[in-house]
């Protein structure tokens, strides 16, 4: 994954010894080495820093052309034979120091008294209602409404026949055509990430995207956020209902439809076609497979295989939860009865 | 119901036979009929068209006015009589095309950079704060506040001394006086309805309004859709709580109290002075009677007569949830130690 | 707690006497007696005014110092010997009158086309976005990013190297230095009071303060209320996620965590590095030990002790919680195998 510099401005390379440096990290390795970017270590290309964390039991998922290491002592199992390392007790904290020295996020730089940037490509075809704000280097296509006081930051690429409602803000995002968001969805906000720093606890930058595609349909004040280094992704004619939560680096398939207050947590992936009651949460990392049906207010915290019928917290299987709820009710009422 | 042309411009009258060729659905009756109006079928006026969807198994409610239906095979022997029909495999689409092609919802063509517009009618003794946006044909009384950055869309009606939050967007909807939303707040966006279409899934598009009563007041961030054909509806001195979701076509009594994220589907009733805990949650259609009282995160699938107290999910009457608790807690802990 | 007049304009003393015809209560006491301010009973200094309301049958926490009081005849008995009264049916009702006759919330009144208010004191070394409104007397720090559509509030204090989101509000509030409140956060709003009066049910006004200490971090379309009397606090480096609720009066500790949906009920504390997965509610008033963990779904009705892992709906110890699922699942399916 490259980071976006539509988003993020490079701000050029620094070698593994400066990083060093700048983070009071312990160098394995030659200094002189460029860094060119950042990412996670399961999707690192050549030249990125990536950084391993935690308590080093499980083995995490490395890419073969991940070279640059930040990690701690508890960790320095995993980094490969031959690669260059930074060794310090907050590796997420280092490589997000070395993160921020190499990328600046556009949107929060933005100062201006200009509501549409001259630098943004608006298409003659659109309509802008009135307090809407658009971003440097952002484009909307031909047909697209944005609606009063939304907020589209530098970068934001909006297609063709577009809603984009009232008081919605977007920054970090890519949407295709037909894309509708109902009035204050919040695309694209850094996701929930704490890092442990030397004093005490941080929020983890974010320097992925979301990508909404055809279709999509998001309702009021959503949440989608984007992805940490990787993209949140809502595949064509996904359509979610209002008060809705979806974290980051959470991939949703074709045609899922999610009913109100759903909370979707961190790289979720969910199958096409998939269908979401009200108020269902699921835990980070689960895999619901396609075309599975989950009760409202569900709590799943497992992988669902395709087409099947879930229900409960934890979630089980409908028909398992249904019977227990029913042989519980029974059981209970006896007991008073006799 | 006649579509409000305060928030939809009619676009003239078409005749079944345009309708059939917009829609490429099979007609079958006299193409020289006009259709004045669009409406669901439970409340058609003469000249609306309906449409009628589904399996047909379950008989619809159908005015004994509507006259003019848009429906598949399934449902062919629901429509009355002598009624003239177009036939097609979606008729939801088919009819939501024609309703597109006879109203133009005024919102989704706002464009300008007149923040006030000049069209608005703004009492002297209302206070607007900077930023605000104020739509052309809306209404603002005496002794009322908009507060920054909040979007009154086009044709929206505000009583006196109302207090509309920071932020805040309405669309489509009558207020009347003393009614407060906190900021953040959507009044009237499109409810969470999906369609057939030939391409695929697509959002079923909105002509109802949202009606606040007197004293209503909303919370931060709360949403309350505008109805599909017909109005949601809040009686008097309702008070909804933050983060709270108020779907299509619902309808609450006066002096319901229902504390943050309640969760309201589509069609609900909700009777006068019912109070609702935080969390709870309740299915399309179900009717809640006068003064019920639901616990927190109670989760409703059925009819509950006024007067009772009912908790759990799904919801039952309190005593019973709070048997069936006591009675796990006891039995699973005995069942350890024996 | 003395009422800032910062967020409420002080608009002079008045006597019992005159705040008995104001309210249509009796008056029981020197009706020359000035006062000068309005609190809780708990909390009120010398002048303050406060109410007893309620079936009197707890005995009610009163200041020492608190000597005026507004009370029904059922509250009469916990009046202290020789302080003034004022007795009438609605006593919540009448101090909120004389309340709103002796403080005037600053913001309900803004009303102005300046953007940016020129008696707002922005510092030089501050970002700000197109759109973004600021009131007068808000204070606006060297390295604060102020995003588009924001709206600040007359008279709110912002520290250094905060960034404040897009399409944000913020009333009545003190924030640090380094806080982040990403897009759509509602900061200051009054919290969910319902009070009785003599035509219904009415708002219960709030002239408290919302307080996010250094480092503080709310999600998008996050609210956090203002407090009745007291203020709503989140210490140091608290973190909280997307789509959550804090109620007024509430105090977090330090390096609090809470996942996406959280709700918070009004006067809850919570100690330092406590853990609340996501989708977890308190009920009123309950307190939460320091490094308690909450499993997501949670339904809090009763204090924790501090360190202990609680879940479900009502929350009890992790362990019991999971015994009991186990056992229901084992027993409901043995059941159905006999």
């Amino acid at each position: 994954m490259t980071v976006d510099p539509r988003f993020y401005a490079p701000l050029g390379a620094l070698t593994l010894g400066q990083i060093a440096e700048l983070t009071d990290a312990t160098l394995d390795g030659d200094g002189a080495i460029p860094v060119f970017g950042i990412a996670s270590a399961a999707n690192a290309q050549e030249g990125d820093l990536v950084f391993l964390d935690g308590d080093g039991k499980a083995t995490p998922s490395i890419s073969p052309t991940a070279r640059l290491f930040v990690t701690n002592e508890a960790n320095l199992r995993h980094v490969p034979e031959g690669a260059s390392k930074l060794v310090t007790r907050f590796p997420r904290f280092a490589h997000a120091t070395a993160a921020l020295a190499m990328f600046r996020t556009r949107h929060l730089d933005w100062a201006s008294d200009e509501r549409i940037s001259s630098d943004a490509n608006v298409h003659d075809g659109a309509r802008i209602s009135p307090g809407a704000v658009i971003g440097p280097g952002a484009t909307i296509g031909e047909g697209t409404w944005i609606g009063p006081n939304a907020s589209v930051g530098p970068g934001v690429q909006i297609g063709r026949n577009c809603q984009i409602g009232a008081n919605v803000s977007i920054f970090c995002a890519l949407l295709g055509d037909h894309v509708t968001l109902l009035s204050g969805a919040r695309i694209g906000e850094t996701g929930f990430g704490v890092m442990a720093a030397p004093d005490g606890q941080r929020d983890a930058p974010h320097f992925g995207r979301v990508i909404l595609q055809d279709h999509v349909s998001i309702g009021a004040n959503t949440c989608v956020d984007r992805g940490v280094f990787e993209d949140t992704i809502l595949g064509e004619r996904t359509k979610i209902d209002n008060l809705s939560q979806i974290a980051h680096n959470v991939v949703f398939g074709r045609s899922v439809v999610m009913a109100a207050f759903g909370g979707i947590s961190g790289s979720v992936r969910v199958g096409d076609n998939a269908m979401l009651g009200g108020r269902v949460g699921i835990a980070d990392h689960v895999r619901i497979g396609e075309g599975v049906s989950l009760a409202a207010s569900s709590g799943v915290f497992r992988d669902i295989d395709g087409g099947e019928t879930w229900g409960g917290t934890p979630a089980k299987p409908l028909r398992q939860w249904m019977r227990e709820i029913a042989w519980l009710q029974k059981q209970a009422n006896q007991k008073k009865n006799s």
